[in-house]
C-alpha cells in the first residue's frame, strides 16, 4: 500500500488508489501515444474522447438522460456562486436560498452583491446549523431555489430534497454528488467541485437541465457563461483537461464498484458505524442533529479542546489524518468520502475506543 | 525516452521529462505523507509550502520585487479577459488594446460585453495580423494599456514593448512568459495559463503590481477579485493544487537549467535554426513579418494544401505532432516552447529538408 495513510481531510480528499495508480502509469506516455496527459492539446482527438468519456459517465453513475447536459468548469463552488444568479435569476421572479452553513451563506452573499437579491427562506442558523430546515413556502413564481446538499462544516445533509414543484432546484453538491442515489430529474442544476466524490480540485462538475442555458444573457463574464461553454462541449477554452481525465477516471471506478447503489452502501455502512460508535458513549458528542446527519462529514466533539488536540495528533501518529474539525467551529471532522475504505473507518472506530478509554 | 514523441502542440504544450517524472515518482505517496498531492488539503502545511515556493519562484525567475504579488487563479485568459476590465478600468479613464490577433480580439470582445468600452489604438488586421505595430499614441489618462505579448495563431511576437509612461502595461502573456528576460517593472499586470512554458492546463498565474490591487471593487464576482486573491494568498477557495505544484516543479526546471538567459538563449537557436530553414528556400514560406517573428510559435505555408497535410501526417510518422497551424488560418505551426529540446527542432528541421528534396 506504498504506506499510505488514511486520509480524513475535508477536501482535497482521499482518491481511489487504483485511480492514483492509473494516473502515475499513463503519466509519461498516455496510451502509446508517446506524450503525457499533462501535454495533450485539448483539441486532439484522443482528448475528445477523454472529455466525452467523462461527460457520459458523469451522466450515466446518476442516471441523467439527455435533457441534461454535463459542463468541466474552472473556480470551484465559488465561481458558481456568481454563475447561478448571473445565469439563472430572471427580472421579477425572487432567487430562493436555503441557509444552512457556511457554503450557503457564501453563494446568499456572492448573489447580493451582483445586485440579485436573494430572498433567504429557511435557515438553521438559529441552532448555529445543526440541522436541515424541512418546513419552508416556495414561491411559484421565483427563478429558482438554491441548496446546499451536504455541509461538511456542521456535518448536515438534506435527507429528502424539497419539492419545488416549476421551480428550477439548483443544488451545490460539492461534498456529496455521488455519495447516494437521487432521482436527477428533481434538478434543475446541479454543481460540484470534484475535490471530493469525484477528482481533484480545479474542475468543477455542472449539470444542467437543457432548458435553463436558454436563460444565460450575452453580458456576463464569458467564463461565467453556461450556453457558451454548452455549445462548446466544455472547451470554449483550455479546460482543466487533467482534472477532467482524472474525473474520468473516478466515475469509471464507481461504475466497477456496482454503481451508485454499491457505493452508497459502503457509504452508509461506514457512517452507521461511526455514529453508533458517538451515540454509544457521553464521551463523544454528534453535533448534527439525528434526523440531519450527514454520511459524507461526520462532526463531533470531545469533553474538551485539549482532548480534541490530542485526538487528532495521536489518530495522525496511527496513519489517520485530516480529522481535525473546520477552523470556524473547532472539533473533530470525520469526511469518510468514497473513496475512504471501509477498513479506515474500523481503523477509526477502534482508535476511538482506545482514546476513550484511556481518557475517559 | 519512453518511446516519447517530439511535441509541437502550441498549448497544453511538451514538458520537462524530469518534471513528469518527478510528478510519476511522487504521485501515490508526496514525500512520505502517505498521500498524494491530488488528495491533500490545500490548508495543510506541506501544501502552504508548495504554493510559497511556487508563487516566489514565479516572481524569482523573472526577477519581479516585493512590490509585486504573485496570484494563481483558474479560468485561463478568458477568465483574465474580464478580470482585467473588472478590476483595473476606472470610470472616465479609456480601457486602451493593441489588436494583435486572435486572442486580443476575444479580449477587447470581452471588455466591450462587459460594457467597459474599449479603445483600440492600433491593430494589424490589415495585414492579417502578420506583424507587432510599433507606432501608436497611449492617452496617459488611459486606464491601461493591454497587449498581446506572443500571438500562437499568427507567430508574432512583441519584441520591444511599448513606454507607457503612468500608464499600467497589462499583457496576456500566456503563450511566452518564461521564454526570454524582460524588465519585469515595464509591467503592472501580466497573465498567463500555465499551459505552454509553466505548467498544465488549469492554472493561471497573475502577476500585479501591488498598488493596482486598490482597484478592485466589491461588486465583481469574487472569483474574478484580484484583491480577494491577493489578501488571501490565492487560498480564498480551494485551487487547482495539482497544477501550482507542477507550476513550482517547472519554475524549479527553469531556475535548474541557468536561469531565465540559459533558457532564452536555447530558444533563440531553436527559433533561429527554424527561420534560417525557412528563409533559405521558396518552398517554405514563413507568414510573419521577419520584424515581428515569434521565437515560440514558428508559422509557415508550404506550396499548396496537399503538401501541408502530407507534411503533418509524415511528421507524425515521424515521432514530431501537433504541427498542423491553427485552423483558423492553416498552414503549419512549430511551437517550440522551453521544454522543446533543441534537438527536437534539429529533427524537425532535418525532416523538412527531406520533405522539400521529395517534394519540392
Amino acid at each position: 500500500m506504498e504506506n499510505r495513510v488514511y486520509n480524513f481531510n475535508p477536501g482535497p480528499a482521499t482518491l481511489p488508489l487504483s485511480v492514483l495508480q492509473t494516473i502515475q502509469e499513463e503519466l509519461l506516455n498516455y496510451k502509446g501515444e508517446g506524450l503525457s496527459i499533462l501535454e495533450m492539446s485539448h483539441r486532439s482527438k484522443t482528448f475528445d474522447k477523454i472529455v466525452d468519456d467523462a461527460m457520459d459517465a458523469v451522466k450515466k453513475v446518476m442516471g441523467f438522460g439527455d435533457d441534461y447536459t454535463v459542463l468541466f468548469l474552472q473556480g470551484g463552488a465559488t465561481a458558481q456562486f456568481a454563475a447561478v444568479p448571473l445565469n439563472l435569476a430572471l427580472p421579477g421572479k425572487p432567487a430562493l436560498y436555503v441557509n444552512t452553513g457556511s457554503w450557503s451563506k457564501k453563494a446568499i452573499a456572492e448573489a447580493k452583491k451582483l445586485s440579485i437579491e436573494p430572498t433567504v427562506i429557511a435557515s438553521s442558523e438559529d441552532q448555529n446549523f445543526n440541522y436541515i430546515p424541512t418546513s419552508f413556502e416556495i414561491d411559484p413564481n421565483a427563478s429558482y431555489l438554491h441548496i446546499t446538499s451536504n455541509n461538511t462544516i456542521f456535518g448536515t445533509q438534506w435527507q429528502e430534497y424539497p419539492k419545488t414543484g416549476d421551480v428550477p432546484l439548483v443544488a451545490d453538491m460539492s461534498s456529496d454528488l455521488y455519495c447516494r442515489r437521487f432521482d436527477p430529474n428533481q434538478f434543475a442544476l446541479i454543481y460540484a467541485g470534484a475535490q471530493k466524490n469525484a477528482g481533484p480540485a480545479g474542475v468543477t462538475i455542472v449539470i444542467v437541465r437543457n432548458d435553463l442555458l436558454e436563460r444565460s444573457h450575452d453580458d456576463i463574464p464569458t467564463i461565467l457563461n453556461y450556453k457558451i461553454f454548452a455549445e462548446k462541449k466544455s472547451l470554449y477554452n483550455t479546460p482543466n483537461c487533467f482534472g477532467i481525465y482524472v474525473v474520468g477516471l473516478v466515475m469509471q471506478w464507481i461504475l466497477d464498484q456496482g454503481g451508485i447503489d454499491k457505493v452508497e452502501a459502503v457509504n452508509r455502512k461506514k457512517a452507521e458505524l461511526l455514529y453508533q460508535t458517538l451515540d454509544s458513549t457521553d464521551f463523544y458528542r454528534p453535533t448534527a442533529r439525528p434526523d440531519s446527519r450527514s454520511i459524507m462529514n461526520v462532526t463531533f466533539r470531545l469533553p474538551n479542546e485539549d482532548l480534541e488536540k490530542q485526538f487528532v495528533a495521536e489518530a495522525a501518529k496511527n496513519g489517520m489524518v485530516g480529522l481535525k474539525g473546520h477552523r470556524s467551529v473547532g472539533g473533530i471532522r470525520a469526511s469518510i468520502y468514497n473513496a475512504m475504505p471501509l477498513e479506515g473507518v474500523e481503523a477509526l472506530v477502534q482508535f476511538m475506543k482506545e482514546f476513550e478509554r484511556k481518557n475517559g
